[in-house]
């Protein structure tokens, strides 16, 4: 088989949520890559970061409030540790699983930030919550800060805009290990966003979809496949009823009919048919599939997962 | 003046000790980077992480105190989440800079582990003080749990081993992007110490020194010369004598006959003069340099700075 390059994009279900049962949910994660891996493709992999940097926020915040002298960690902040600490454990835990293997093959994190538009219409509206529960009380500062909260079932708590990447400030870095035929992670957490000002990167309170990263990478990269991995084997239409009927190819033109019918969950499978869409808007001859994370061995033969073309 | 390439190593002042102070100090320590880029250096960047780890620890500390559900985060894993933070910090300050005086060159910050023997010395003797000052309870709770402590005037502090680095294991990905020309950051903090076990990389709990791993990377990396940036112009003889005497020039066995003689502290100059011993015996044709961060200037015009030749 000839070398493919893919981009894999990560969700929450590969990485767990605490320290303990990411470390497990690594491991298992580092097979499916290695899977991959062994059939000769080259990987850039990204990755979400919700549980880990609402961990990170909640972790700087109260350090805060036990040491005054130290500063709140800005969220452009979290989320570079947030890629440190993912990355981290995902690239040690691959680059052990394919020694195991016997593959001597570089695995390498790049923290990476990316740009993103100050007047992008999330700013004006924005819907992603982020952190711990907060009082009242608490809350009514974060607002007096000027940060935007909303309240849950469970308390308050911060809620960020989720801008449209515009770029990848380390494409070339990222592109030139790629193209050296070595496995790299970067763009976590959809990557540190970033306003450029005047030649400035300056950090935005912000945080950008991992899906819509996933897409811009492989666009960027011109990558053969781009490959979503989560907690489904197909996407389905009329899913959770009773004439569900998983897809197995579709084209561009489908995906967008399916989505003016409203086919798909707002916050779980659109945002992945839309990264499909992007990216082979811009690499028609691309193919974006999407699975689940255990099934990488038979979506490499062809016996399960969306296929999705121009 | 032809590309040179060279291992520059980060202390503690050209980061700052919270987030505000390190905000400012990169911008600084930007412009001493960037001064060399300019002069057509090819740069590896490596710094020092005491007080971004230590509060990361703290914050992660404090954290499993008030929410029960969360585990302690490991060494490894606070040293993983302060390169992403000292990383983007430096890549994000250092793009800015080069993006104002014009220049469009790839930076970026690629994770580091560094694997160390589990049978070191340092590991039967733990010197290096950790983390927030704690109770005696607490140090005692520490303890409990088969870790060391150690007591200072301010309360007790954990202490860790600081082994010797063996294999920096994202290397080729380091060098890679080295090759090709981009200005790369790694190993921050030492990198982050693992113990190779059957094919597994075991995060281990330790802290590697920043200059002793300096050494090692531009030794790997074959660099032309190794620059340590620090606070002082040159290492002096007597120094804080009366007869302290600036050293323009050494040779390897000179440095050795002032380490005999005692003329290094122990904490600052001597692990420098180790660091530079240990690269230019493993690149004879090398030239270590050690001066001021804020003197990059003349240190490119040969008017400032210790030179250390085999």
């Amino acid at each position: 088989m000839s070398k493919k390059k893919v981009v894999v994009a990560l969700g929450k279900d590969a990485l767990g949520s605490t320290i303990l049962k990411q470390k497990d949910a690594v491991k298992n994660t580092a097979k499916a890559l290695a899977n991959l891996v062994e059939a000769d493709y080259q990987l850039t992999i990204t990755h979400s970061n919700g549980h880990q940097v609402s961990m990170i926020h909640k972790a700087m915040t109260e350090l805060r409030r036990i040491y005054i002298d130290y500063t709140p960690a800005p969220m452009c902040v979290c989320s570079a540790m947030s890629q440190g600490y993912v990355g981290y454990d995902i690239q040690n835990s691959l680059k052990s699983e394919l020694l195991m293997r016997g593959i001597s093959k570089p695995v390498s994190t790049i923290l990476t930030q990316v740009t993103v538009d100050p007047y992008d219409e999330a700013f004006y509206e924005p819907k992603k919550a982020i952190g711990r529960y907060m009082s009242k009380e608490d809350a009514d500062i974060e607002v007096n800060k000027g940060n935007y909260v909303i309240k849950q079932e469970e308390g308050y708590r911060r809620i960020v805009a989720a801008p449209k990447p515009i770029d990848i400030v380390e494409i070339e870095s990222i592109r030139t290990l790629a193209d050296a035929d070595q496995v790299v992670i970067a763009c976590g957490g959809g990557g540190i966003p970033v306003i450029e000002q005047q030649h400035i990167l300056k950090g935005a309170s912000a945080v950008i979809e991992k899906d819509s990263i996933a897409g811009k990478l492989a666009a960027d990269l011109k990558t053969d496949e781009l490959l979503i991995l989560t907690d489904v084997d197909y996407v389905c239409l009329n899913y959770g009823k009773e004439n569900e009927e998983p897809i197995k190819n579709m084209t561009v033109a489908e995906a967008k009919k399916y989505i003016e019918e409203g086919q798909f969950g707002e916050t779980d499978m659109l945002p992945k048919i839309m990264a499909a869409i992007s990216y082979l808007e811009a690499v028609p001859t691309g193919k974006a599939i999407i699975t689940s994370l255990n099934k990488t061995r038979d979506m490499i033969n062809e016996k399960v997962g969306t296929v999705i073309n121009a």
